[in-house]
């Protein structure tokens, strides 16, 4: 009968961080930069308009915990409303694009795709990664056909008179312990295109998850390969897990930087809501000459609570 | 038995507009900029205190729900509290002048008070138009007296050390379809006053609205004659509705400049919560010698939902 | 079963304040400036773990609610998460120092320790106050043990690569109507190191609580020397207090500032959730030479409403 309801999670951990050129520093981690994820503040609700259409929204702010700071924009985490029925899912405003689940399902078992995940943290950064929230968007979820899902994402001009509009599709394959996606997105105002190949595997016994990932720059920013892996191995309450991620960028037909690294965690379930965690991540990134450029160790253990 | 309510509204559409002197833009638009009203989140609440007498509050934000901004100050809608009981109703804080409830009950039925609603939309701006919110503000409503309703507003300085208070009062007699009120407002930060008559009638079959403004100003800033209309026709679910306005700024006995617009919607109801629009506006401002410094041309189509 | 608590406060008061060099101003105050206490939306909860085990977090905000603007950061009043259980409470996040328990204790029955306390509004801060709140924190409450509470607070370093963290410890011991608490906090980044030793006792007919305080800095800042005491009487549903507050600082044995003041507030309670009050406080500093460099006056009248 309510029509709203509050949620939120908070993650904090205590860790330590060593980076090139800069000493070890022991700190507090807001959860997104070290721990499971980045504490937040919602607002959602659906409402049912009869003949099988409903209305949804989802405001959602991003927070670091540690400092009472709210990221930016406000409602950074999600601002959207749409509505849904047999058609599908329409939603409109600031959302994630279709191409961003294909990522989320390549490190579904990868460290809990979290602060200690290599892929997004370092290794696909060094030829510059994908935007995984648009404003202005238009998503459009198609109904589940007999394990086949997919999607579209346009967003409009992000900024008024610029061409930066971004374009992303989505198709994948859910059956029983399997699924497959592959997922493109199109971002004008970096002038990049990313192609993700994603799966996942539930053995029982362990949870296993891989990505392929190219990104298609211009001629001076080139183009990288990359590839992750992760596994998830339950034991009780506590689940532990690894990952893998690996990238190179060749510009003109040579390597211009390489990057790997890897991580692994393991989570304690106090309850539905609540978890203890540790996670280790390193990864390091070296440029064409053979010269690191970037060398970073995160080690952490902290609390998520969901509310 | 709960002591606050969460409630809010995103508002989103999709259309273009075209302003003089640049082309026709394809965009996502904010409600309040391109569709029926400003996205918002709120907490409100009413205690009730014994012997008729209760206290109120409520914070209101305003957000740009196609980006996830909020717009500034947080709670710009409203951040007020107050006593209410057989005296009237007193409120403290940033709301809304009394004037301002003139100014709504002349557009009430002008293509929904909305973005496509030309009087507040460019056409009364043309001269410089009232501001419908004051920070620091003591407003009392007295209680309806056989249909007669009124109140005051006072604002203190706005800013420290300026002389920049605002004064104003309505009254007003509503009985039946019909409805009737003048406002005025003295914004001494703007050396601006406003008169607003207003009325507003319900037909059954259309609800008309009307509006006759006047600003006062400096002798360099000049006067504004003003004028707003508007119709709604209800069509079963659907509501048909259309709006113009006109304004003339004349500056020591000259017109300095002359405006006027008219708009068209039109919304469907999904349910009480949700609506379907489409709206059309045009405004057009041209100077003492003729010449336009305006031409905008919107049109939007978009959903809004209330939680 | 609700997992959150949506919470709050709204304070708004309209007063004069009178300040050396400029004239009285009568304006509408934000409560924490000048009513009882800063208005605040927030959100909690607490989740039953078994076994005892409980998790915790709030995340509170603070308004200027006579504008609708947020105060920096968004969760200033606190941004925290923790697990407690018979081994005491463990608070991670943005949250108040234990010592802080100290100064409230010191403060409470002198004019509901609000914007009419003479000691944290002025007459403490002429040698610089200590900070309530710190950014990074790991917060321990120690159990209740036959009345003796405790708890120690270490915040990491605020900014990076700077040595200011905070430590603290906090001892107290409370028995019926009695209430003694001693604590210490070192302030690295501001290299001050504050001793608080705090009382409070009931008599039935008045309550009572009295501080001392010392600040140790730099040979450069000097050292403070500080007394607090304060009264509430209850008589029905009002409530009247006094407090008052001295200070003097000493940099190389000589004397470089003094500053006192007092404070009378009554409140009027019309709920357990809403009061009416009204409050004035006055404080004097002067530098080592006698002359005045501070004598402000305040005299407000509000209403504050919990949520």
């Amino acid at each position: 009968q309510s029509s709203v309801t509050v949620y939120g999670r908070v993650d904090l951990s205590v860790g330590s961080i060593k980076e090139l050129g800069t000493g070890s520093e022991t700190k507090m981690f807001n959860g997104g930069n070290g721990g499971l994820t980045t504490p937040r503040l919602g607002f959602r609700g659906v409402e049912d308009l009869g003949g099988g259409l409903k209305a949804h929204f989802k405001l959602e702010q991003r927070i670091d915990a540690e400092t009472g700071a709210l990221q930016s924009p406000s409602f950074k985490g999600e601002s959207s409303m749409g509505l849904m029925g047999g058609f599908g899912k329409l939603t409109l405003g600031r959302t994630y694009s279709v191409y961003d689940d294909a990522r989320a399902l390549s490190n579904s078992n990868s460290v809990f795709d979290s602060a200690f995940t290599p892929s997004g943290n370092g290794v696909f950064k060094s030829g510059g990664d994908y935007s995984s929230r648009f404003n202005n968007q238009m998503r459009y979820d198609m109904p589940n056909m007999g394990g086949v899902y997919g999607g579209l994402s346009y967003a409009f001009e992000q900024n008024a008179g610029a061409d930066d509009t971004m374009t992303a599709v989505l198709v994948g394959y859910k059956n029983g312990p399997m699924n497959f996606a592959l997922g493109h997105q199109n971002e004008k105002g970096k002038s990049d295109k990313y192609l993700q190949l994603a799966a996942a595997y539930d053995l029982g016994v362990a949870k296993l998850s891989a990505g392929y990932n190219t990104r298609s720059g211009t001629a001076a920013k080139g183009d990288d390969d990359e590839l992750s892996l992760g596994v998830d191995v339950p034991v009780g309450a506590i689940n532990l897990s690894a990952g893998f991620a690996t990238s190179k960028t060749k510009v003109g037909g040579f390597t211009s930087s390489k990057a790997s690294g890897f991580g692994l965690g393991a989570t304690y379930t106090l309850s539905k809501r609540s978890k203890l965690y540790a996670g280790y991540r390193t990864h390091e990134v070296e440029d064409g000459a053979g010269v690191k450029t970037a060398d970073t160790r995160l080690f952490a253990m902290g609390v998520r609570h969901d509310f």
